[in-house]
């Protein structure tokens, strides 16, 4: 049902017209860039970036935690709309979910979880459309005593700005606004439709992406600035989250031979579970781009919350975590393999045979992984654009496999849009003093500015010199 | 400086004419109790014995837990002023905690939990003194779906009556209430001071005896029905309630190889811990009492938090606990020896060596075991008391070693009291439908009026024949 190969039957509420490969090929040859053009949006990158650096700021200062994206959401909203772009606030669809592929199961009300939506569409089309997706929602921050500074207080300390999504990934929305504001402000105009989708969910189920899509929002191409050190994404792994519950025998210490500690039990569990571990990532040999990451499955337990009472033998055991696996597996067949791993195991230790058989919920991202299939016009159009924004000492850009979910999934596999995932150099993302580098900020918003430019095409504007993409003349 | 001896120094508070031992072989002596006697207060019981059910189970409905003890308490302390005894409520002092060594770490304040302490002063003394020593604290229930009745809604099948507390220890503060009412009921009047100690915090801490003792309130002896199954507890365990915490390296699921797993970590660690409890459970060889005692350390993990989410490798994980020792082991010993494992372990360990030292805490019980010593007077009148409830067909009185905490512990710690622990069969503590057996609770409310009776000497006063206290003609 799920496929990772480009689909090749009409994408609902693709509009036809662009996905005409003539049209395409036309559009690729009036996108180029002269030098003049390139080099009015690098310097229009490099004049806003302290602008820049301060709309990130304000971004981070937005504790943008699961079910509280509300506030950077209406800062996102005010300002596209501020530049004239067409907003939309999206609600998640509580009925569609379930209903689409691309939804993973929901374990909470979306009522304060939107996604902001902006749309710039020319009058004149000639090139190739583009969503430009970013998502707002960020990790839990672990102990902010932990940290050099207070996670949600920005703090720039020479090349690096520190805070809770800096890099994972704000500043990849930044670069996304900035890179739009950079064409407008060197007088040129996109001439295809460009949206920006800045979604919630990213984190735990894909959610916000899969709203925006099942909605119908398609285009030729999608570029996802996460954090890959500007390096492109050639593919990712397909992962499931669960939750594990264990029931135990709670007794009193005076008599914990009649009890069985559902701790204990967990432990058992998380142990054997080791094992599914190894032998999923056994299957990287005969998988493409795969056989040389080191942990592609990496099982991950990621939360554990046990007993209520210190000295009771605990009756319950609950834990969290994710499993990862391949392009081209069906996240659902990885699922029940899962489950019968865990009732298999659960038989076989003398401790999970005093317990109920463990509870397996899926609780998070349910969803295949996607491949970029090399030598796409998309790919080439961002070689090009990095080796752009790079010059003169830049690397050509490189590829690499990252082993966990991304949105470019939702697009990938379900409608079959190239989808780029191309970011800044950050460090420490869902970990202590997450941190972005500026100057790898800079050049991924350049890097960006100059595909969108290239891939959507330009024509020249009257221009205010504003940053602002409001009043466009038609 | 904590010595399981009964001190030979003069306990303060402590009445010196109680301590008087010609005083005590005299009121022994004056203490018997005739036939008819010991038949009317044996009758009384049984005929209060469906209001004591009754009054047992609104104490069950009282939900009891941590820091919500004052319903059950005000119920306690209106019911004992009804009876006309002396009722003080007593606040836990926290200037006192931390200087007076029956007390241990508290970890919460003490507003909302207080003892109900009630005194009877009969006018002629002649008897030994007596504290009654009951606690009103309950653990959590686990969750309340695995029960079979609500836990908080008592209830009566065939034998048994369910619900949180009934056995731990609910039914044995019902015993000692209506065990003095019996004796009234059978127009008698004790002739020396009894005291009812309806204490919080034994779950925890063991604060609330703390600090009854602490406030001077002493005896000849203490009886503390805590569910032993009509046994007598001839020895308990010392015991330390400990905290771990541990904190990893976060990392996103991507990178798990540059974080340090918390979880794992406190998993090694857990693992590490149990070969303390076999080098403690080892001692036992060399212990009174405690050689044939399966484990008397009972290392219990009761509960385990760590990581803040599910995609996480997590920062930081948190686990409590407690685990055992033996009578005259000095628990800041056992403290220090905890702790030097700890460090250890976490030394020899290649994955806790990556994370800082583990952080201890005490947040519990940090107190001796106690030992009561065989041939004690207070022990021979129990017994015979224990005859005279369980007549004609009764065993005689079996003596065990618990292996956990109890209040009397600090009772006979502190102040040499000699103290007995002795109650009802109750099933499940701490566990999925708790029950208490009523017709134990109907025998060992018995034993305690005959034992009350005999150890502090009775004198025949008007009766109303109400199971009431109050109105004493003296």
């Amino acid at each position: 049902m799920i496929s990772t190969e480009p689909s090749d039957a009409p994408i609902p509420g693709k509009a036809p017209a662009l996905t005409n490969s003539a049209l395409q090929t036309e559009t690729s040859l009036r996108g180029a860039l002269s030098e003049t053009q390139r080099n009015h949006i690098l310097a229009a990158v490099d004049m806003a970036f302290e602008s820049q650096v301060s709309f990130l700021s304000d971004l981070i200062r937005c504790a943008s935690l699961r079910e509280h994206e509300a506030e950077v959401q209406q800062l996102v909203e005010a300002t596209l709309l501020d530049r004239g772009y067409d907003v939309q606030r999206q609600m998640l669809d509580q009925a569609l979910i379930g209903k689409h592929p691309a939804f993973s199961p929901a374990t909470i009300g979306y009522e304060n979880s939107w996604n902001v939506i902006a749309l710039h569409n020319p009058a004149i089309i000639q090139g190739r459309s583009l969503i430009l997706n970013a998502h707002v929602d960020i990790v839990p921050t672990g102990d902010p005593k932990r940290w050099q500074y207070p996670p949600f207080e920005p703090w720039r300390d020479g090349e690096w700005l520190y805070g809770r999504g800096s890099g994972d990934m704000k500043a990849g929305l930044s670069a996304v606004i900035f890179a739009l504001d950079a064409i407008r402000a060197a007088g040129l105009e996109l001439t295809a439709p460009v949206q920006i989708h800045s979604v919630v969910e990213e984190e735990i189920t894909g959610n916000g992406a899969a709203m925006a899509l099942a909605s119908g929002k398609v285009a030729d191409a999608v570029l996802i600035p996460e954090p890959t050190d500007e390096k492109l994404v050639r593919a990712n792994s397909g992962v499931i989250k669960f939750a594990i519950t264990i029931n135990g025998t709670p007794a009193h210490p005076r008599e914990v031979s009649g009890g069985v500690s559902a701790l204990d039990a967990a432990i058992r569990l998380i142990k054997r579970l080791r094992h599914l571990e190894t032998r999923w990532n056994e299957e990287r040999t005969t998988k493409p781009f795969f056989d040389d990451v080191d942990n592609p499955a990496a099982l991950t337990i990621g939360t554990i919350n046990g007993g209520e009472w210190i000295a009771s033998v605990p009756s319950c055991c609950r834990f969290e975590g994710r499993i990862g696996f391949y392009p081209g597996d069906n996240p659902q067949e990885r699922v029940k393999e899962f489950e019968a791993f865990v009732a298999t195991a659960a038989a076989g230790d003398p401790l999970l045979q005093r317990c109920p058989l463990p509870t397996v919920d899926w609780v998070g991202v349910l969803h295949a992984g996607y491949t970029l299939a090399p030598g796409s016009e998309a790919e080439a159009v961002l070689s090009e654009a990095h080796a752009g924004a790079n010059a003169p000492d830049g690397t050509p850009l490189q590829a690499y496999v990252m082993a966990c979910y991304l949105d470019a999934a939702v697009y990938s596999v379900h409608a079959g849009i190239p989808s780029l995932v191309y970011g800044p150099i950050a460090e420490n993302i869902h970990a202590i003093d997450e941190r972005v580098s500026l100057p790898s900020l800079r050049r991924v918003t350049k890097a960006i500015a100059l595909f969108a430019a290239s891939w959507c095409g330009v024509r020249r504007v009257e221009t205010t010199h504003q940053i602002s993409a409001a009043g466009v003349d038609t």
